[in-house]
């Protein structure tokens, strides 16, 4: 039984909330966040602890991991004293926003050597799952061309896009793992343009809303991916990896499988899943599932520290290469 | 090369005038209608001759074919003639709304042997002839079900209803003649029901416009058809084979692939092909490509008057089985 | 929250449980089942008690309610008991196999109102669901046809079939159910065939493994249902419903999205689902959530005793026609 | 009546030479090849004359137009000639490999104004058109995003690669004329990387075989092309538009609808169409039309010279992009 406190109240810390309390094998021990109604709230709802600070937790011996939801600026913190205080670490993406910090946290890490996971969920999906198996059984043969269409279905208000990195790395970040993981090697090369077509506001923020990147592995191997942050049939997420042997392709899920036929269309379906909490819900679930079985089993953690500093590095090349109009090597 | 007068200068004469002059293996000698301002204008089209009326061009030596496009009640006397000149004919269906009819005109064509081709064009469609080469293959194992969904895009005329013979015996009859041909073996048994759906008055002709119906071999395969005279979507045209070993399923048709993803609905496709003349036009030119090799190669007549004949008796039980409520044995 | 014990220890009682355990507003308080080891290994499972017979329970006051996945013979007795102590019942169907039996037991309920609901558990899928949504919507306009594909991965043991009651009451008893639904109104005519398709023992039981069926409404409407018990590429279960305004349709659920393209086949995807248990898991934990709305927050039961009733008596007479060779009326 | 010579009697001579000879509007007067035995064999096939040299017919009044499926290094000779000499001319892509010679080809004719149309062929595939006028319908509002898709059957001989002008110049041209017509406005930045994948050898005439190019536009629209010399599954054609108000797709065409489904695999669908000859029938077809409409009916040519040269501008960009890593300026 693994013993959880959950940090952080928001969506997506309720969303682990849940999936911990209904795991066979953890225990939602607290949640904790500093807005303490927010925190009590959730933590009634699973007959939970609650606090305001994750500090007595991670100090004392009711829990043995956390599961990080908090703000991005609290990870590194959060990191090293769980780190400090032998606990296991499910931390959301990204780890910092600073690769220098990302840099050294990791360093840390190697001093006080406990299991981190990184919640690149996506990775969980079963059609992902499926998808990466396929390839590692040869039905593409040698990946040539990996395509990642993800498209938001509306923009985030614009009062977050300044803690948040900016498109490539809040939202491509998921992108760029995924492509690490499909093409099965390391981008050497990436190149980015990006445009404010959502909103122009955007701009003065610094920031984009719709980008296509390439990126391009030592051996040839490409890697598109496309980003916008409004499609107005929601929540786009597909995948295609064609090899010499052949092309496997991820469409996106749904809620039902039933069409519509009639006098203006035909073979019409339901608009996509909202958005991710809804898109991904199994892939939350089986995320804990692997982190579960890493920390009580001992299995190898599937998405580590290394993982996160290398999307990382891809974003903050992609950006670059957005503002210099030229391929920047990794 | 085959000399062909096409028999009829209507909407299905008009199909067939342009399929012949087309053809590398034929010569549109003349076209046949008593509207001779019709039979005019379709001849001039295709620098071909003209006639009100076939009996001088049957007699004489300039075709050596004729293809029947002109309304039911004329076809016995056609073939009649043409196989008293030893001229070759592709006839639309049915032979004859009259069974006994048609008995007696195949048993006389006994005597005068000619091809004999019936205009069950629909076997020579690309994808029903995949479906058939596949089954052959052994694809699906032994056949056990074969479900025809066959939805016509409007109903015809009232007046049209008179002497079509009524809903089996003018469009069914399609389905019949697909299912005997998918299931490979007779059926001994039908049951159908029907109804007026789409239109009451209808009724009042003695007809129906919305109909199912379950054939039966005597092994013990079974088939269904479904059928209506008006689809909202468009001309509804499926095909499903189910066996020991698989399924096989033809879908419809479609002018472009083009797929629409909105606020509203996703993967939208435009409504099906408007009628038969659209969804069926590479099956009619497939259709005298066979009649052509039948007759200049000597190749096997690939439907045969039998085939038109064994049609019209699934008909003709279905019209009965639904008068009385009960499967019609064969 | 609502008190609950499970009867049978089975698959169906093991999906029960787990739903009912981890239900938000339930409690498992027991399971029951003759067979002790089952009852009690799957009771410790979920914290619960255990009995070999139902007995004390219902007349006790630890449970307001029942499930009943017990053998069918055991249905009527619970059912009975469960009335006159005042607890509701969700009961898999069939009530009984015998009609006048389940007559009889409706009919005692009257004295004892307590709620039952049947488990046609297939009306709560959420594509069945939104299909049933968009009928009532009006998307369709005036139905006239249902077309009810439903096809098992492989039959049940030889030695099933003699409590099972027939193809027609043990599988399409479903599809009965599913048709009178998506019809919206009453059949008052079936015909039935069927055959031994895919093993010819099945004939020495007096049942059938491959069958057609034809329903039609006082008003017109028709229903086919296609059914076998044996089918190479896993368990299908498609819908169809065509009406005046245009047409729905249910295509299979699947475990993933992936397609593959390879120099043998494009767009391939995986085999369908093995069986009910993991096509319909959706469907039972939201006929729980039905049932548990219907008895705590007083909402009608969803589907009645008389639904079950008026499934079985269309099995009969699909029976008797098939036997008989004609429609029968109900 | 457009009296035509097509110039060259290889593949893609013979396609435009058949189309011609069926044309209602056009004559095929000669067809011309200095390898003399095929241009006799294919004139023979349609009545018509032949000639080892265009110089003659040309300068003669037996034609109106020619339609030019020679090699690239003859193009421009003939479009001089032909309007020197007051001929149309429907001249497949590219004008020439050096923009330099294409820069005065384009000036001289303006000298000698006659219509010259570009045979990008894939402009007047049923699909594409529809797509094309459902962004212009405004189906998709502001176009955002534009992805093309576009990967061979099988790689040409090696000895093919000399004369091509390389995988930009001769493959992706295509999908450049394609990028610019859906984005409906220039790019002036094009991104391009590109490897060797298919066959090492191919790097040793300096040239690619895999490639992924990104152009963007001035107001900041993207778009995104793919291309592969080799897929096994066929030839994958497809197009997608993003826009603010919706997704429009194009998929791959099939010559059936066939899907199988067995133990294995369900869905599954035979191989792509082979190559462009099958793939693009039809676009030839709509492309004959429309440049007989050009030229008979006075109507603007749709696809024009400087069409041509701006295609050939973006592969020349592309190729100096994939040298040097980084975008580059149009």
């Amino acid at each position: 039984m693994l013993r959880i406190a959950v940090i952080g109240a928001g969506r997506i810390g309720k969303i682990h909330s849940g999936n911990v309390a209904r795991h066979p094998r953890c225990r939602l021990v607290a949640v904790v966040d500093p807005m303490e109604s927010a925190a009590k709230a959730l933590a009634q709802e699973h007959d939970a602890q609650w606090a305001s600070d994750a500090a007595d937790l991670l100090a004392g011996k009711d829990i043995d991991a956390i599961v990080v939801g908090s703000p991005t600026s609290t990870h590194i913190d959060l990191i090293d004293r769980a780190a400090g205080n032998g606990k296991a670490v499910l931390c959301e993406k990204p780890i910092d926003l600073d690769i220098a910090k990302v840099n050294r946290c990791l360093e840390d890490l190697r001093k006080h050597p406990v299991p981190l996971m990184l919640g690149f969920n996506r990775r969980f999906d079963p059609s992902a799952d499926a998808l990466k198996q396929a390839i590692a059984a040869g039905t593409v043969g040698r990946v040539r061309q990996v395509i990642i269409s993800s498209r938001d279905p509306g923009p985030p208000p614009l009062s977050y896009l300044a803690a948040s990195g900016g498109l490539f790395r809040d939202m491509t970040i998921h992108d760029f793992d995924m492509g690490r993981w499909l093409l099965g090697e390391e981008p050497v090369e990436v190149y980015a343009t990006a445009s404010c077509l959502v909103d122009p506001q955007v701009a003065q923020h610094n920031d984009f809303d719709t980008a296509m990147v390439i990126m391009r592995t030592a051996s040839g191997s490409q890697c598109h991916i496309n980003n916008c942050r409004q499609a107005s049939y929601g929540y786009d997420q597909r995948l295609e990896v064609f090899g010499s042997a052949g092309m496997l392709v991820n469409d996106n899920l749904r809620a039902t499988t039933l069409r519509r036929f009639d006098a203006e269309t035909t073979e019409a379906r339901e608009p996509l899943l909202n958005f991710f909490l809804e898109r991904y819900a199994d892939s939350y679930r089986r995320e804990l599932d692997a982190f579960v079985a890493a920390v009580l089993d001992g299995k190898a953690v599937p998405v580590t520290g290394e993982d996160g500093r290398r999307a990382l590095m891809l974003a903050d090349a992609a950006i670059e290469s957005a503002r210099e109009g030229r391929a920047v090597k990794i």
